[in-house]
């Protein structure tokens, strides 16, 4: 729960320690508070040749109330965002004293068709990059590869996922850079998302890559959102939400207007009671690996009915395989994984997942990479992919989404339990050189569950800094 | 090139020394060699319900000449084997004393349909991964997921990722463990990739998912493949063949029986010309990135045509973005990607590469992960993914393949340079504890480039050890 190292080296002494030393000197992150501006400061826009999504930039650039400056390599944007009635400049490079001027990088690379065309990347990354704020954002927008109509399109957009990447690993001072494809017809669909990683709330998601694609049937429109209580009127399922990474998945679903429904096991019913009073919630004391969980849990939600349903119940039992016992392992997977499917099926087949409705499955880096002594954990947490994959196309049709978080190294009272040795490393090795923080993985789970993330829908979104394991 | 921590603590005063002071021991890793049987020893086999790839085991099994033992989770083992006329036995568990006994362990999933269904998984890699001897093999089977009837069953078969990436990663002792999803209609198609995952030739490939598919149209039958020499009569051209992974990929097609053309830049032709005077090969001495290569290759490979075509040759500028010129930043990308992709449709065009044709390009973990200072390098690798993936189904007609090879720490002259610090953490964080060879790189390019391998087409196979490094 705590990082001593990361309060160290932000301390006055700790910093000039640090530098003399040449020790790593994490950033304290910033993160979202009501009584802060969410977006502020400036946004440079760069673009490959014939960017399709400027209009779709300035229509959030409006949105947000920020300033944009039009690198060289965005010529269409000053009379483009003059047209949208914006104030914006021209991008003036680091020489002359912008350092850490900027607020946030937008590319806009969605007209590029070939691997030749990628140089522009280089040109705006290269001369914008020193004058990016800390703290900053790097969003690259391209189209789904496996959407494009030539070998070759597809080719150039995948090579921007290798490239974004890498500045997420050099940009470091708290700086992340993520992907978003966005699919043809799609471009009216973007702001939820871009907001979500324009924020301050994504500070810990980075090395990302998103897509969206025209939504399902009830997709609405950006304008019909109250973008300070989006989650106004709904209704949100939370497991495991007594405590640690599901108490604060309960509290920032509130804190966006949602009334939150939190499920915990009989044993923790006191923890959850206080969660959910402090929320306005209601409370579910239910086993969920119980076989007559499901028909329970239905019937408590069966009136009123339900938008949101997160998954986030899960246990660990480590040992390597030869060690392991059956029911052990079993138990892992059951709870982890089987629960989630017993209890959606029994939602969705009685109609109380409303349509237009979210599923979000808590996965794991574990699940993605695999981990010693965790067979059972990681093949859980790799099944919750499969789920949302394999869900993702069935729910289209009636505008329901589902998709998967995957923490990395968070800080809660389960890492803290973690040998030193081992800890630090899980700490370090990644882009922010320190542990997320439960609140970084609701907030993505947020954006999952905002009524503008429609298109965004059978996808695995890390939660981890950009770290550097992974498969 | 040289480990020299590997060599210490496998010398017998090194050892007693690693032990002492609980140092990792990374296992010196057996390699194919041609004097030496590359399949020995016993083959414990498990299954989940209703397994459906037994039989095409048993053909292995009786192909390769191993023993087999049957774990009580494969109950249908003993009487199939016996109708294949195979010797087999029940495996003995091992308290009995069979520690270190087996050199493979195959468990057969594809009748897994539910998540509930998982506990085979426990049951026989619990009994047995303990008798599994040192560089012993792993090879989990199921279906492709996102080819299953239902969610359920596409989540179950997803599961075993996770599963599989974990075994690799406590299992040590050189073992490797991979996942293979084979197609419905493709057990015909296994033997040619179950033997690679069997032999010393993948003794750095570990943590990986391949898919067999039922290949393309012309699509041969196993028994037509003389298994010692299954390139025989094939050419293969080779890019940036004068030296490192590039020439020890052509020394092992042309070990298979292939005629290796080399490709490498007029500066290196006397280096080229030794090595294929070696192989009994050709050389030829284009700069791949100059304009007129394309068309200047395909004149040199019209008149007999080609069969094989390895895209190995590859630069590195690492800078980061604000430091590196454009003109460096983009001859990376034009070298590692451009130019593969302009020689493949000449060469495609004139048909010069013939129906039934194998292209592997090489890729990189930087760019599945992306690097730092390697915007370009990782673009330019993650370019090579987007081209196998765009261009496998467009090949599909005419029986070619294309798949991409990424190697992770390859022990080189590239990678001597890399500082000390930095190249013992590559060296050590991956399930071996070592950097690979270029031969490892090579066998896995030769399993790509076997006739037996139609069925394996779009994929990326990482050449890592199982590098803790991913996306």
């Amino acid at each position: 729960m705590n990082d001593s190292y990361l309060k160290f080296v932000n301390s006055p002494f700790g910093a000039r320690l640090a530098r003399s030393l040449g020790l790593p000197k994490p950033e304290v992150l910033r993160r979202y508070r009501a009584d802060r501006p969410e977006f502020e400061g400036l946004v440079a826009i760069g673009a490959g040749r014939e960017p399709r999504l400027l209009d779709a930039l300035a229509n959030l650039i409006a949105s947000i109330g920020v300033t944009s400056v039009a690198h060289e390599s965005a010529g269409l944007w000053v009379p483009l965002a003059n047209r949208h009635g914006l104030m914006t400049g021209r991008f003036e490079p680091a020489e002359s004293g912008s350092q850490g001027k900027l607020a946030a990088l937008l590319f806009d690379a969605s007209g590029i068709e070939d691997s030749s065309q990628l140089a522009p990347l280089h040109g705006f990354f290269h001369d914008t990059l020193r004058s990016l704020g800390r703290c900053g954002r790097i969003v690259v927008l391209g189209r789904p590869p496996e959407a494009c109509a030539s070998p070759r399109q597809w080719t150039a957009q995948r090579a921007l996922e290798g490239f974004t990447r890498s500045l997420g690993k050099e940009a470091r001072r708290g700086i992340t850079a993520n992907l978003v494809y966005v699919a043809q017809g799609a471009e009216g669909s973007v702001e939820a998302t871009l907001r979500f990683f324009l924020s301050p709330r994504s500070a810990y998601v980075s090395g990302q890559v998103v897509r969206i694609d025209t939504g399902g049937a009830t997709a609405p429109t950006s304008s019909a959102f109250d973008w300070s209580q989006p989650l106004a009127g709904r209704r949100a399922v939370v497991t495991g939400a007594a405590r640690g990474i599901g108490a604060s998945i309960a509290s920032v679903l509130a804190a966006e207007g949602a009334h939150v429904i939190g499920i915990d096991i009989p044993s923790a019913r006191d923890a959850l009671d206080a969660t959910m009073r402090q929320l306005n919630g209601t409370a579910l004391a239910f086993d969920i690996a119980a076989p007559e969980a499901p028909a329970q849990i239905a019937a408590a939600l069966d009136e009123q009915g339900v938008d949101i349903v997160v998954h986030n119940a899960g246990i660990t039992k480590d040992k390597t395989i030869a060690k392991v016992a059956e029911a052990a392992w079993q138990s892992v997977i059951d709870i982890n994984l089987s629960a989630q499917e017993r209890i959606d099926d029994a939602l969705l087949a009685a109609g109380i997942l409303r349509d237009g409705g979210r599923i979000v499955g808590v996965s794991s880096i574990s699940g993605i990479a695999g981990n010693l002594g965790q067979t059972n954990y990681a093949a859980s947490k790799a099944g919750v992919i499969g789920r949302v994959q394999s869900m993702a196309p069935q729910l289209r049709a009636r505008g329901i989404t589902i998709n998967a978080v995957a923490p990395g190294f968070i800080e809660t009272q389960m890492t803290a339990k973690i040998p030193l040795t081992l800890r630090e490393a899980g700490r370090r090795m990644n882009s922010m050189s320190q542990g997320g923080q439960p609140v970084d993985v609701a907030q993505t789970i947020a954006w999952l569950a905002h009524p503008g993330a429609a298109g965004v829908t059978g996808q695995v979104v890390r939660v981890c800094g950009q770290s550097l394991i992974g498969a």
